[in-house]
């Protein structure tokens, strides 16, 4: 299935800083977005968007049809509306990865998600990064060497405010010794959730074959795959809640991945609140049953397991989540 | 050290309630003070807070002078202003121990805190949870058994969405045969989280003394006793910080405790713009040193090491900060 | 690229209880074959081993060709060899992943690899199992629901003395109450490692369908199709490095996967005492470049670099290694 | 409670290289244990130990007595008899914290703890360690800088084979560029493990009050002080577990810690096919209790789920274990 990828960049550097745009003569969203596609192929669709572009760019059609989002920020980050950082977050919740580049720290919306201050050693000047592949086996670090180095780049340092990763990929050192955890991983709700720190407006680091190679291989591992798989019964109570949403267009998703992604969160709500009536079983044999009879009771009985979800009764937390006075 | 701790609650079905005020006469923030008084004495001091009281009773005199706060809410969730869910977020970042309980699942500032929907299947009726400890050296399981019953409750399942905990202490199972991720530690800028998911108010579930052994383990891993080590330099560098934003009251803060905290997050900011200039060192003996000489040497360079921690240069990302017309 | 999964069972059930092999006409071994066969097809190759077998099965040759290795063992633990179970381990450090079942929790070679007792609450009965997806977007959660039960199944429960897993997919629950962290990943070396509770001799749990799914994903998700990316003097160094132990067969395996393997681990020893090449990247745009602060910058800094990571002395270590007597 | 520890060292180079003895006049275990003795005082209590004594001074007696056990191996990896290793390595299952320091990855014991090869990149020649602290909340970070410097080291590098750690505290970077994840957690059944890399016998490292303080703050991690609760029944059992070992000398262990402890793991069975007695808690407020519904639930529920947890018949899987001749 072809990946759906949106490249955003804040792009005002190159909108005020010719040696900048000297450097990333398409803003760095066009590089990136170059590079993804020249690794990646027909495995991607590509769309850039910049802050300057209505909703900047990121509206409820271009979000609910986009499968990864690549995030570029740094001296605008307080300029990108909460609307926009809101609906970015829930449909993250829903399953669309998002790839956090370099100064994106500070974003609203990686903190956010993160839930801590993302706050890190920095020094602006000509330094020198060595990245190191300390987790050969994940998929982001498929196809690149034990080291690597970026010969032009700014310091990014620890301390670095940043919970636990899930999973620490990349660990970069610098000309003064200083040391950060560069590639990290992150579920944040259905969605997946990678930070990569090298990659600054004034040097060429996109330009650099390895930094390009992180960047596609996190396209492919972020990608929304995957989901709980489904029944009649739950796909139709999944409908339901899409239909009681339809004004956020969620209706255009469709198949099993979509349905749990929407019976996963909505709208800061949840879709769990279904009684799991699963029955006592008490096996009709002592012995061991034969093969096909076995497969036979797992069908008979599995349906009953997930018609056990749906309950009927009406949702008590939803009543008072409608409470707006309360006594004082 | 004296552990000072408040206790935060919702406070409305008490109000509104008479049966649930029958089981919890001094409300549930009054039953969980008691119990955390009675276990740890002069460890802890109690203050009470309510949704009802001005800043919901969580004013910044109360949250500079809080190590721990308990948060219980359940149906006025989003009563709770955003401007104190900003503030007692803030002071997590800064060291604040927090510990959610039951319901507070949907509250904006565990959400805030996790990153992630916090939706969770549940079930209301008579039910019976065990408990079961999977982590038995952790600190906030000493003195509980392999298993415990809550003997009435309700029911709390999986899928729950949360991030992978940093530690997974306890797992919870249900009459229907669910399971949940029910005590779980994360960490959060330099603040310990906890949430823990037994506890409903139509039982007596804070009356148990497993649970309440639980509740005051939590608020000792929890306190913040823990912080890099300062210099004097540096302890100068973070009043410069402090007083920056004395406004906001922290010079009241004290020790290097504080001080690190102060440096590790001002409002949104981070104070770790400066440049580690670590000098190259070329080793005077070929040979090993002697003993003493070995501690001099070492006397000699950390105050280096220190001191190169301050960048006179001006903060230029404040000054991009600071911009807030951009060109479109 | 095939998978190449051998599949290895003590088979001592199905030799001496007729009411097993009546479960298994073709033995565990035959029956999760079979299934993994039926459900990856051409991707996969299978092979069977048991015990019985001249080295069980695993000689040198088997185990440098099996990507894939599932392990099933139960009352014979103590029969295999101490050879086998280092040689598995040895291949396991080099990249091939393993899948342990069931009581293979009490199997030396499991045990080796996690470091710890895995003892496991039990009881041996008609009892129930449910499996809870607790990590949807796992590649070994996929197309499975929410939630399946296992209606014929022995209890195997908490307090599991385990390492922390990597990534917990599964938690089992049981008609007592009983609890189970019961799918596990984690990484030793350069493999990968799973282990699945679910399954018993005296049940037909190997016919169930979504078991099977487990099994057949966790396939997929083991094997080893990762590597650091070489350079030619690395690879000079592996092919030495294959040629001292040519006896042991290896010089078989070819490509950067199986170089970076060898690399990796060779009988206990370690191979990562070489240069690292620095891959250098020459920006295609020099624009923006400081020309002579960066690049000369660059090129003093590099060779330093590299030059550190060479030692061009005869390897000390390996030689104190060789020793054998030592002073009393 | 006192915590007594053993540190134990290979003491090979400070009998045969006079250079190395003018470093370490005590040896390194004697500097080791003189500077956590300086730290912590009477909260604990030294002893050393060597290769050099019977039994590598590790014997039942030492072993059973010892909390926390520090290791320093490097040249004489091989020379540790097996039956020492497995006598230390059940006794970290039991719960004695384990410290492992610089070379020791290639110790048996750490391999064993680890499951993994523990590689390292390495380059002997005179470097600078820079130690970062990442965790400034865990409690072996504290009292220390956010970085400090150990003048005269050799380099440990990345790659380093080692399992993901459950925490990890410290990284470090060299004069090369280089990186190492140098300070990291790992639980190992009942025990705590601590591996530090800094440190070698050619350098006066032990004697760097930073890497003083790393060592006492782990042994008071390591200590350890904490089991799960026991009821009479399974006291009982724990002591016919004890007296069943008592050759082994456990019966000198005592109370709730050592009861649970012995329970966890008996020279590799396991102890857990027992009753787990699930307290009860009646509310000592039964208002609000639905009497009938709520009591009488409980009452029908309780008793299944503790019958189940029991198992009257002979211990099948034990009858297996003493089965040495199979089929063929």
């Amino acid at each position: 299935m072809t990946i759906r990828v949106t490249v955003w960049n804040e792009n005002v550097h190159e909108s005020t800083e010719p040696e900048i745009l000297s450097i990333y003569p398409e803003g760095i969203h066009g590089a990136i977005g170059a590079a993804v596609s020249a690794l990646l192929g027909d495995d991607v669709e590509i769309r850039l968007a910049t802050l300057q572009q209505p909703s900047h760019g990121l509206g409820e059609e271009v979000l609910e049809s986009t499968d990864v989002l690549i995030w570029w920020s740094h001296i605008a980050q307080e300029d990108v509306t909460d609307d926009v950082v809101s609906r970015v977050y829930e449909r993250v919740m829903r399953g669309m990865g998002f790839i956090a580049l370099h100064s994106a720290t500070k974003s609203k919306i990686l903190r956010r998600l993160l839930g801590t201050s993302c706050c890190v050693r920095w020094r602006h000047g000509h330094d020198r990064e060595l990245v190191w592949t300390i987790k050969p086996d994940h998929p982001i670090a498929q196809g690149l060497p034990e080291v690597f180095a970026v010969e032009q780049q700014e310091m990014f340092g620890e301390f670095f405010d940043i919970p636990d990763p899930d999973e620490l990929v990349f660990l970069s050192t610098f000309s003064g010794g200083e040391v950060l955890r560069s590639g990290l991983c992150y579920r944040r709700g259905f969605g997946r959730v990678f930070y990569f720190s090298p990659g600054d407006q004034s040097y060429p680091v996109y330009h650099n074959p390895h930094i390009q190679r992180v960047i596609a291989n996190a396209v492919q591992w972020a990608a929304p795959e995957r989901a709980f798989v489904t029944s009649p019964t739950s796909a139709a109570t999944a409908r339901r809640a899409g239909s009681r949403k339809s004004s956020r267009g969620t209706r255009r998703e469709d198949g099993p991945v979509h349905q749990a992604l929407r019976r996963s969160f909505v709208g800061g709500g949840c879709r769990y609140r279904r009684r799991a009536r699963i029955r006592r079983h008490r096996p009709a044999h002592p012995r061991g049953l034969p093969r096909d009879a076995g497969g036979r009771r797992v069908d008979r009985v599995l349906p009953t397991a997930v018609r056990a979800v749906a309950d009927p009764r009406p949702d008590r937390h939803d009543r008072h989540d409608r409470r707006r006075s309360l006594p004082r």
